[in-house]
């Protein structure tokens, strides 16, 4: 890899491991956020910021900064970083990958002597996974003004208020209006894909074109329960079989439209429930959650009212009805900026890398991020596609590598933004 | 209505009542076999038989007769009843109908004086309900010889064996053999419909023309679990979408049969389970299991072996596996007595009560009887075709109607094989 000056792949590699080994034992590799073992991982990463010459510091939403100036004074800070938390029995490179990496850059600067013009920031987010209030992307949300007051009411463990929770773990959520940040030239995020394309197209660089919407959406058919032995096929009203038909609907029409050239969508069906559930018994109840992600949120919004529409045609089919439909979350998408996947893909060529557009179809800070300022992310390959489980793996390489990449880009943003 | 003689629809009414007295207060309507309240039910039944003038004994498979002589010596048994155990939270008359039907038949031969060329006996056949030994129709079973020495070690509550618990409630299972019948002329059992079909129409009696096959059979489609947003379309294995095309095909497949004229049947699949059951998750893992129902037991077998098939094609169709195909469980048809079914609907006719051809959907002692001695059956219409369920309601009209056909048909029975 020739790169101009040294990513550290085994300081890397350290440094990953290092921090894994911050879990609880009973359940590798778990470091919740909110919990003990959350302040102690940022504890030790306070520690290795310190230890680069960085400016260690927390907002009033407790995420955790690393700064170094830069030599032009007043320019708007290049940000990199990711998460430190995980789900529960999760990986070891879900967030700490981009926050490492993050790091492993600003020391590759320092280690060259290399002053940027634009100061350089490392952060790691405050709880991106799902935490136990409720809520993700906390801190992310916070530094884009989108952590709602209400939010702060969100109840944790033993009842504790999500506000007094950020508190408890450094931040100061009376000044949370400061956190927002109105100060960022660029972010740039690694994070491992959490998927299997790059892995089978052996292509070791994914340069994300953008993060997916969301929709949720929950769908209960409520049918009429009978012996499975008496009630005759022709007066039957059985929400399962509703539920099957609405469920093959949902994967054949998002196979459709993934082949439509719209950009990249998905829809997952992953909770189907019957009731009473019993094998002598006609389904009186039948309830399936739709998770439906496209790039494009126009698509992504007439498929969900396609959904809807589906669903009661359905149930007048099986004369059932459609007790509940009901969206639970929606989250909009978010585009990668241009000329910063320009940055990564030139960056990725100088090294002699082979990059490739690619959709996320999972959520990331930097989706939040994007609202506020210039954002992209790389994605590196990890082992069958397999992440928040403990056998999620990246290779010690394919980590530098992409590091290496965000290093290339970076030296080329603080370049050109220069010239502009 | 114009019987020969009296059904007395107040003492049956009365008996039925007393009998569901005898229910856990907690749970009514919930008379266990094997329990505490079943011997009680049972000490109650024998009271009214000896009340009747009938002989009481227990078989050794601890089915309870109540037994009327005839007035031909070595003539073979008329057998009438059902059964008195209920199932959890069940109701009033799946079972209980047909034993007090069975005794009012006998109290209105006794009250008129008249003696039947063959003898009479009331049964109430020891748990035909699934038991907590994991068996039906215990005591029918045994009396057509059915009752395996490898059942008896079947294990309840408390790792009691199922023979020592026959012995417990009054069997002798060192004799079970004797407990095989081969001097039973006829069998004939009153039950609810415990379907809709009936009410519906509004006809008081129907004809149980057979009593359907079961096969039970549970598939498990084994897929890829994989993250909802990062596994395209194309290269998913979701298991949960096998599954719904698999219970599109049974349900439809099923009406197409029922409309073929070659008799009753019916396809449910009341347990639909998908694993790991997470809104964000590809399913890895799901289970159906099919019951399914048939008059024609070539058409079962058929039916089975094309269920088998689809669930392999969708297998091969969805890039999943057809983990488990396995047959839980078989029971071949019972077609009814023809001549019985004959008696049954002149003796309706006389009484100026319509009546209808009917499958049974459900299992019943009479499919077991019926390996031993022609047997038929009479259904009465219950309240919207609930039945396992304390509001299982049939009015008392319907029940003593449903026993003055019955008493018209054993009254045509003896006197016809008399001519023979």
């Amino acid at each position: 890899m020739g790169g101009a000056f040294g990513i550290d792949e085994s300081r890397i590699w350290s440094d990953l491991m290092g921090l894994a080994e911050i879990t609880d034992p009973a359940r590798p590799w778990t470091r919740r956020s909110f919990t003990p073992l959350f302040d102690a991982g940022r504890h030790w990463l306070s520690r290795r910021f310190s230890e680069a010459g960085l400016a260690v510091r927390l907002d009033p939403a407790a995420n955790l900064f690393g700064r170094l100036e830069g030599s032009e004074p007043g320019l708007p800070a290049i940000l990199l970083g990711s998460h430190s938390d995980s789900v529960p029995s999760g990986g070891r490179f879900d967030g700490p990958a981009g926050v490492i990496a993050a790091l492993e850059v600003v020391r590759a600067l320092q280690d060259d002597g290399r002053r940027l013009r634009h100061p350089v920031e490392v952060v790691d987010c405050l709880a991106e996974e799902p935490s136990d209030f409720g809520l993700s992307c906390i801190g992310s949300r916070a530094m884009a003004g989108r952590l709602e007051p209400a939010m702060l009411d969100y109840r944790g463990p033993g009842g504790e208020r999500l506000g007094d929770a950020i508190d408890r773990v450094g931040g100061d959520v009376a000044r949370l209006a400061e956190a927002r940040r109105a100060d960022v030239a660029a972010f740039l995020e690694l994070h491992i894909e959490q998927g299997v394309v790059l892995e089978r197209s052996e292509i070791p660089i994914g340069i994300v074109t953008g993060i997916v919407g969301i929709v949720r959406l929950e769908i209960v058919f409520k049918g009429e329960a009978a012996h499975a032995g008496t009630m005759p096929m022709a007066m039957r009203r059985d929400a399962g079989v509703a539920a099957a038909r609405f469920v093959g609907f949902v994967s054949e029409r998002a196979a459709a439209l993934a082949q439509a050239g719209r950009g990249y969508v998905v829809a997952t069906t992953g909770v189907i429930e019957v009731s009473p559930n019993a094998v002598n018994v006609v389904p009186e109840r039948a309830r399936v959650v739709v998770d439906a992600r496209a790039e494009d949120g126009d698509l992504l919004e007439a498929f969900v009212a396609e959904i809807e529409a589906e669903a009661a045609r359905i149930a007048a089919a099986t004369a059932t009805t459609r007790e509940r439909c009901a969206v639970l979350s929606r989250a909009t998408p978010a585009a990668c900026d241009p000329a910063l996947r320009a940055l990564l893909a030139e960056g990725a060529e100088a090294l002699g890398l082979a990059s490739v557009p690619l959709p996320s179809g999972a959520g990331h800070d930097a989706a939040f991020l994007s609202r506020i300022a210039p954002a992209a992310m790389v994605f590196i390959p990890c082992r069958a596609g397999r992440s928040h489980c403990p056998e999620e793996w990246a290779e010690p390489a394919a980590v530098a590598a992409g590091a290496a990449v965000m290093l290339e880009a970076v030296l080329r943003f603080d370049a050109r933004a220069a010239k502009d």
